[in-house]
């Protein structure tokens, strides 16, 4: 039923391929089927002004696509002069849901920026967006650990994303992009392990749902992401 | 236990005034406790570009707060030169659950745009924004239908939406700025008619839940939405 | 003669309410006919950087639109990215009133930012804005003095301001929108008390006019301050 | 008294040299004591779009100033990213005062823009660019009307704009920079010919006014006037 | 004498490989050392407004860098707002250099948008930009012969473009970044063919230099460019 | 054969006319035949940040053309809100000259900021803002001198800049528009004193060029910098 011959509650293969930007304090390219997306993390000794003087660090995000990544070249948003609504919602969700994972005072005063860079879209980017990003951070994390400049890991647990939805009528896992356009509802699920959630975000534009619809997904979503888990533990 | 004294499961008083732009096609002043929206909705006859030649309407929504409707003045964004991150996810969220509740084929080729300024903010201003704008939006096709341009009513079911969270570890519903500024979780339920979710976001930035949580906030906000239904019944 | 049927020399009602915004230190309604412009007034420690040190301080003010406040709806200048012509003029005009009637030694080295937002406009938003403003501003230093902050009263005087123009061959007060948007000549008229002159901004775009009729028109404007003093003294 | 030795009523030299752009349809490079600004006019056989067939044409202005045309240099506006504040108020002011003094019915559906950029400036400048921002647009008109493409010349009059203020206690005429920034009051007055005035900005940021200061500018004005005719004619 | 250990005259590894975005009409992944730059070529069939019905075809460029492509994070140009300047500059020279490689009648009316996109940097981004990008070209080409839109191949011949620069006394043939960051001089030759210039950038910010220096980059760019023919041959 | 008339060794007559920026440091009008760029210095006590407390001085440049400086008016930079890729590319070359010519350990902790604005264009309008710039930098470097807040003189010699091109199949010196806009290659030359070269930028958008045309372009360019240095001497 699924356009990718997929069951419903099958995951496209996930690769997670560590340390591919050499400049960087810790890296990944995260594939999701024909989705790509290259995760970084820097380091910088300073925090946003808010947090100055408090102890505690600060984790924050970024998203980009490139122009040709999608099916027909959008244009650059460096060009067009600024970010669109779609990428700041984007990032602002990849930025509060890796903080959730991460104890900010046991980091200390210092900013972690994520930077996810969309090289290919085929559906699922924000979820592969996290999870990928989540691994940057991890072995950000790592680096000043055997720096000798963290002493207690501030990584609270692993935090991956994955997206359901209803397709043609019926739940499923992971949606590609096909799916994606076509589906009714269209939901992220942002866990820290696999049964506590950070952020949920479902939005029915074609259709409205049930607790019924809703507590389907959640299913499908538990089990995508001890998938998830197992991957990231597996690059790792 | 809450700051204002209020039961876990009771909303703060709500009141909408209708009529109160007198360009407008449709308007109405939205108070929720202290929280005010001014909500208009302005009709086109022309749609997007994307939308020529399908018989397909449009509704969107722009978002904005008075720089003093906070405790402290905010910079006003038309001289930052640009909306912040927060406007726009609210903007596109409060297009998204009105154009749910509206069947664009009976609205014809026409496009509604729904204004929201928060005058004054004390939390859940963009679920006072989703449940005036859709006064303003009824008042609006309401006009049309009256004269004559629309035969078949578009609109299919009332969209309101209320906010429920976890604070001081209880579930809560409408939370006040007091309580949202201090709550672990935090969620935005916005439905059509008082069962039928549309949106649903909820963001754990300090804490995580699971799906007991995720339940009694459900149940929170029906009680919520039902009572909302009936203040637009009332106004109208 | 006049579309509103009101003679030459007669202003519409004008109504001040006080305290309407709870966040502000000063705040006011002001209604000029169907004028509706939300004035707020908000203190703050700091001056800009060329005051520092000089025991000067500082009144500003910011202008702005709801976008259906017109008849027709205007696009959000948030949303283009930058304010219009239109709209810099007039602040940097309120802010250059308002700053007359202050001594701004007296204030000591604090800025007063007078937000004016116009929720409905029918003419005359930027003389509501400057009367309504003042309002504010009144009330922020009262709430100052109130405080201890300020020992000695920074306000001179009144500042109100009031447009007239040549409708129809004939001098008028207080231009309301489908007069302003016939009149010959144009003007707007900012005074400390009655009758002395802050600011006199007159323009004939499409004639030209001489000594006689300016004479007129500051014998209406004239008339014009004394209502418009009257109403601030009612709403204080 | 004034600090270049001048009487009360003495204008600066002014100078207008023509035809110094090979480019532009009509330029001149007019100096006023040492103030100089360029002004050019383009035409253009498209008017802007709220005036497509009405058969008026459209007279609009744009100001600049060389960063290093004062004292100390000033950020170049192309590199800041937008206009100040005083750069769109007065080519907003220069436009106005162009088309008051053309017959828009005359002229048909052209634009015809004028730039005005200051290369040194010591006070008066928007003054300088009216008058002569005049000149060019006389010439370019010229330049249309041997080309046989206007019949009906559409130039009213002259239209030339001076600086008057309060100095030192003194009304005084064609304020320099060291007059204007010391001056409680600042007026320029826009005329059409020597005695009908089309704009007139009075504006007391230290100090106030009553209307017998503003009739001696206004005496002082229409002095000024008649000598800047002088010299527009004896250019042309 | 070089950091690497290279020859004077010895360029970094090369590699290309193609078709790595699979939404593009032409794609390839060039790694030059450590330099890493996605290409994408798009084909639109509309061309700029000013070669509308003149039967020629446009080829432009465009060039980003992730953030953390260096070593220390750069400010992503999308959040600042604005490209920079660098960026500017080479993505025109990137535009130049592929354009002088292509008969634009041949092409037709439609636009080719090549955008190179730095993963990684060390030294020689824009060189590999070009490089990469021609076989983007190249690859785009082909798609429209094989689908019959275009009968005559439009491309001239191999573009492509390599560094060459006064290193600690001697000519160095492909600077990398401790390179580039030390030169005395530093120059991009674009070549069409192995022999003939397209474009020649040199510029000695630290010293100057004479035409025997020039010459022997010429040498060394000619031996770099012979080198880079055969990898985009081996890649296609 | 050249639409002037001129030899293919021939430069345009150049003039520099010094002082003529009451109150920059050092200033000049340059023409070169029909292009005119006015050039200012001005300089200010403190450098970029990069270079706080490195005992070294900065000189920079902005470039800007008046928008009726060419044939048809081009929209004002300051009004589109940004500085276009060819300004930018500009300003950055004039820079990276003139502080070729700077020992900026002597200049000390300071910035000259070369301002160049081009009132009228005829081709050649950046080479012409190079040779200016460095007249108003020396003017304001002996500025400095004579005031004793530099001991050692910081210039290192004359810089200046030349078109070169093909142009009708023949090696060409300083083209002027006609030329520019017809060339098949077109270069700029930068010299340090009349051999050394600072930036050579060379580009055949419409053909291709060999080690031939170089030469025969170099010989042109020193001939062109020998009478280049000696218009600055005669104008010093």
């Amino acid at each position: 039923m699924r356009p990718s011959g997929r069951h419903l509650d099958e995951m496209r293969s996930v690769s997670i391929e560590t340390g591919v930007m050499k400049h960087a304090e810790g890296s990944c390219l995260i594939k999701v089927g024909s989705t790509q997306v290259l995760c970084s993390a820097s380091v910088e000794d300073r925090t946003p002004p808010f947090l100055r003087n408090t102890g505690l660090g600060w984790v924050t995000a970024e998203y980009g696509m490139l122009p040709r990544a999608t099916n027909t070249r959008n244009r650059r948003e460096a060009a067009l002069g600024k970010q669109g609504g779609r990428t700041v919602e984007i990032q602002r969700l990849i930025g509060r849901s890796l903080r959730a994972g991460v104890d900010r005072s046991a980091l200390g005063e210092r900013q972690i920026t994520i930077d996810c860079d969309v090289l290919q879209a085929d559906g699922g980017t924000r979820c592969a967006a996290i999870t990928g990003g989540w691994i940057a951070l991890r072995l950000a994390v790592n680096t000043l650990m055997k720096a000798g400049l963290i002493t207690s890991d501030p990584i609270i647990g692993h935090v991956c994303a994955i997206s359901c939805g209803i397709y043609a009528g019926q739940p499923v896992l992971d949606l590609d992009y096909s799916e994606d356009s076509a589906a009714g509802v269209d939901g992220n699920f942002v866990m820290l392990g696999d049964t506590k959630m950070i952020e949920l975000q479902m939005s029915g534009e074609s259709t409205v749902f049930g607790r019924g619809e809703l507590n389907s997904m959640l299913d499908l979503a538990e089990k995508g992401v001890r998938e998830l888990i197992a991957a990231q533990k597996a690059a790792l």
